[in-house]
């Protein structure tokens, strides 16, 4: 586990709300980042696919996380989230990545994706911005 | 509790993930759907603010809820949110509005604001569309 | 007219490509900004209706003088926009309100309506943010 | 020049707002649609960067394109754009390619490129769904 994924685990470890979804950060490089969480009964809706709710959540982290392994401790100041397909399976993955980061902003897109077996297949597109926390 | 609200209500309560959140349909009326909830540590992220994943779940959860009350059952096809302030206090709420509705989509707006002792302050404002499910 | 009104009358006017496309600032109030422009065949698509360019700048612009109105020199940073109805008529007109001001940036929210005869109707909804133009 | 180019170039020359701006279509295959304008005085704003209504021109048509070269007749539902630094320079590219399309939908990205001499930087990233037009 390089220095970068290993602070940003501890990051993720440390918000309740990734702890009580289960995600788990599964690479983290300057400018990439990839979430991942196990589909469980209690994340879906009620046709039994994974909730929308959960599918942004996990595109919201993964943007923040991307744009953070280069601008530092940073938030997702906004983005935009199109669902694909209803997500089924047993794993979801988000994988971000900066399109082009400033020294305050990033601008950042994500996949996220759907593994059922060994199949995985697209469910959602995301790209929004991050803006690096300014300390007094 | 008028019909609408007692039926969108059997829906929420029919996600295991918004029970898990912990989300209350407040009102939904032809065009307005209004969510809530209250906030707990579970919620929350590293810095003692609500999680961007939940505001934008509640956020989602609105406009598809919004949309729903003039198309029906329908979903989510994509939107975009605004983070604007921390979410601190005690409580949520998601107010989605149906800016224009056709017979198959709508588009809706949605603010999110958080409630703490008797002060309200917007925290998020969203926008998308939902499209009806059609059935075979 | 108003100083404000004024003020960014004078702006618009010195942007080579509102001339072209034949913009009007009708309204410039704090938090509120209302464009126009007249429905002309260069501004079409194949179809006859207003190209979603034309819709789009209207748009873009009305939400960084609605943001202006209240920061002062700004740009739009990101914005979305959903596209309701084909734009016919004679006139369009973007309606753009500040959701939420802080000290470098704005949250907008902005109708787009096109006019035939006496009867307006919507053709768009859109929202984004403007950050204030940081002089050194 | 294939089949798929030419049907499109003669699509975008039937949009006098097209011709008015003076967009030329470089590439168009099964996914991917590629379009360009020279930058003119009367494309700037008062800054004298290619006004952000034209790089949303260009996005919008570039993803109009791509999601067409796959589902046929079709517009622009919704999309969003972020803004990454200013245009300037002789040319603008927009690059946009599906992500993923349905039957009736196409989820598209798009990539904005300024060239300035041999040197091409990005300046701007845009997603959106397009639709296709269903005939009665």
């Amino acid at each position: 586990m390089n220095d970068l994924l290993e602070m940003g685990t501890t990051v993720l470890n440390s918000q309740p709300f990734s702890l009580l979804i289960g995600a788990t950060l599964e690479d983290l490089q300057p400018g990439i980042a990839e979430l991942s969480l196990v589909i469980t009964k209690g994340l879906k809706q009620q046709h039994g696919f994974v909730h929308g709710g959960v599918v942004s959540y996990l595109a919201d982290n993964a943007i923040t996380f991307a744009g953070g392994s280069i601008l530092g401790d940073c938030v997702t100041a906004e983005y935009k989230i199109n669902y694909i397909a209803p997500a089924v399976g047993h794993k979801l993955y988000a994988k971000a990545e900066v399109v082009k980061a400033g020294k305050r902003q990033a601008v950042c897109k994500c996949e996220i994706l759907a593994v059922e077996e060994h199949q995985s297949s697209i469910v959602a597109f995301a790209s929004g911005s991050v803006r690096k926390i300014e300390r007094v």
